[in-house]
This record gives structure tokens, sequence and C-alpha cells, in this order.
């Protein structure tokens, strides 16, 4: 019995992705996941509303705040170094180092089913999407705005894998403005 | 009675995309799209998987066909003019001027419903993979391969967003080498 425990929330959360790390995602119950958490079926759906929302929480506010994070941005600030800021500004929270231990184990439970991956793809559309609308509120033009938030996304994403490697000890803020700046270079340069 | 029947395949397509824009895409049936036709169920099933099949084909083979093209163009190309070249060689075949009629009424079947936006923006996300991949057979690095191909695909998008819509008559090619130019200048311009 550990000293410490943590709340019923992310005591289903490791459960559920520990189990499905174990014995695949489809095969794993609500029923299974309470259980191996110690708490009663009720206690599941009282976090979540099913299976899938312990990967995906349906009401995420992660895209919204770093909106917010963009438009909040210091004025001279370019489109991308708006972004930057926006996800330092959400790294605390979305990406603290208690919950960087699961990652690893997330990521593979995603990797291995498709209905996982296609969720994981929509979420980053809706950031892109979000991104988007936030640098256009700047007075970032069309197509400029569009190209950035997916260099944005792009950006997120290589951030999120590295991050979550086993091993990886790089702060989260620190990847994100060295694979922003590596996409920008790129984008400014393509051969 | 037309005196030209296009062919079954191309009845069925276009009995059900009308029937989906009039009706919605939930409430409308094999059974009403086959009458609709003139055609029975069974040779629906000939043709389609279901009725999403109509809109989305499970093997389109075009992402592998638009990366053929990317493999094959001059070597001299650079990595976007590449990417036109073999646009312009998938154009003819899945951008025909016979198919230019239905696109608004698709677009607006996709546009109306969360299940085939979902399906649209998963299709485009495997093109952009495919045109990724091709891109580094021809040498371009990481991350360039991959801003490339979200300029690529971003293209896409509009390309056919633009082509489809009613009264357009610019044609695919040409307005794909205007956005893809248009994209590129703001990626190399970022503000």
């Amino acid at each position: 019995m550990p000293r410490w425990e943590p709340n019923p929330r992310e005591r289903l959360e490791r459960a559920a992705i520990t189990l499905f790390a174990e014995q695949g995602y489809d095969a794993t119950t609500v029923d299974e996941i309470a259980a191996s958490a110690g708490l009663a079926r009720s206690a599941f759906f009282r976090h979540f509303r099913d299976k899938r929302g312990v990967l995906f929480g349906g009401e995420d506010p992660m895209p919204a705040r770093l909106a917010d994070g963009i438009r909040n941005a210091p004025p001279e600030h370019t489109a991308l170094q708006a972004v930057e800021t926006a996800f330092a500004g959400i790294a605390d929270v979305w990406f603290s180092a208690e919950s960087r231990d699961l990652a690893p184990l997330r990521f593979s439970v995603i990797a291995a089913s498709d209905e996982l991956r296609e969720r994981e793809l929509l979420k980053r559309h809706g950031i892109t999407e979000e991104v988007q609308k936030a640098l256009s509120e700047r007075g970032i033009g069309d197509p400029a705005a569009t190209v950035a938030a997916s260099l944005a996304t792009l950006a997120f994403a290589r951030t999120v894998a590295v991050w979550g490697r086993p091993g990886e000890t790089e702060e989260f803020t620190a990847i994100l403005s060295r694979v922003l700046g590596e996409l920008h270079t790129a984008a400014r340069e393509l051969p």
C-alpha cells in the first residue's frame, strides 16, 4: 500500500492506461478499470463518460486556453512567438512532471488502435483551427495564419512525442521552442 | 428519359449525393439510393461497401498515385514543384469536368455531417503521409518533407474547395498552382 494515494480520477486514469497497454484497449472493460483502481464502477462514470474519455476527455479546454494565450501574447510578438508564448502558458497544467511518467504508456496505447489514432488526429485538427482563429484575431492575414497554425500543430505533435519518450528529461517548453524554430527554418528555406 | 445514361456506379453516386443533400446523409438509406438510381439494392453493393463508401471509397488510389507522381517528377524539381507536377498528373482522373457539377453538392453533404467531416480530415491526413514519404524518397530531409507535405495538403484542400464552387470555371491545375504558390510565399515570409 503506497503512503500517498492519488485522487480517484488519477487512479482511474493510471489503472486504465496500464490495462490498455497490457491487454489492449478493445479488450479492457470499465469494470476492470474500476476494480484495478480499487473503486466502484459508479466512481468511473463520475469522472469519465466512457472508456475513451480516459484518453480523450470530451471537454478538454486545452485548445481554448492555447488560443487565449495567443490572443493575449504581447502585440509585438510575431505569429510564431505568440504561439510559443501560448504553449509555455499551458505546459505547467497539461504537460506537468507528474503526468510525464504515464506519457510513454499513453502513446503506445494510442498508437496500437486505429480508433484512438483517429481521435488523436481529429483533436490535433481542433487545435489547428483554434490557433488559426486566434492568429487571425491578431491581424495575421490569410493564408499566413493557416500556415502558422499548421506549423504550430506540427510543432506540438513533435514536442509531445519527444517529451513523452521514456527517459527524456528536457522541459516541454524547451523542446517546443527548439522544434518550432526548426519548422520555421524549414518553412523559410523549403528545398 | 435522357439520351445518355451514365454507368451504374455513376448513377448510384449521383442519386446518393442528391438524396444526401435533399434529406440528409443520416436519413438516407441504401434502398432509397438504389431506387432513385433505378437499380436494385444488390447493384448498390456491387459498387459500394456501404452508404459512406459513395463519398469515401475505401480503396481510393489517389494518394498513392499522387505519391508516384512525386517520386517520378524530374529530379531537378524542388519539393513543391514535384508536388505541383504530381497533382497535375491526377487532375484528369480525380477532378474531371464531368465530376465537377456534383462537387458543390458533395461538399455541402460532407459539411453537414460530423462523421463525414471527420472522414474527410482523416483522408486528408493520409494524403499528407503519402506525400511526406514520397518527398523523403526524393532526398528531402526532415522536417522539410513534413512541412512541404503539410503545405501540399493545405493547397489541395483549398484547391478542391475553389474548384467545387458553384459556377467556378478555372482549371484544377491552375488553381492548385496559384494556391500552392501563395502558401509557399506565406511560409517563406511568415509574419
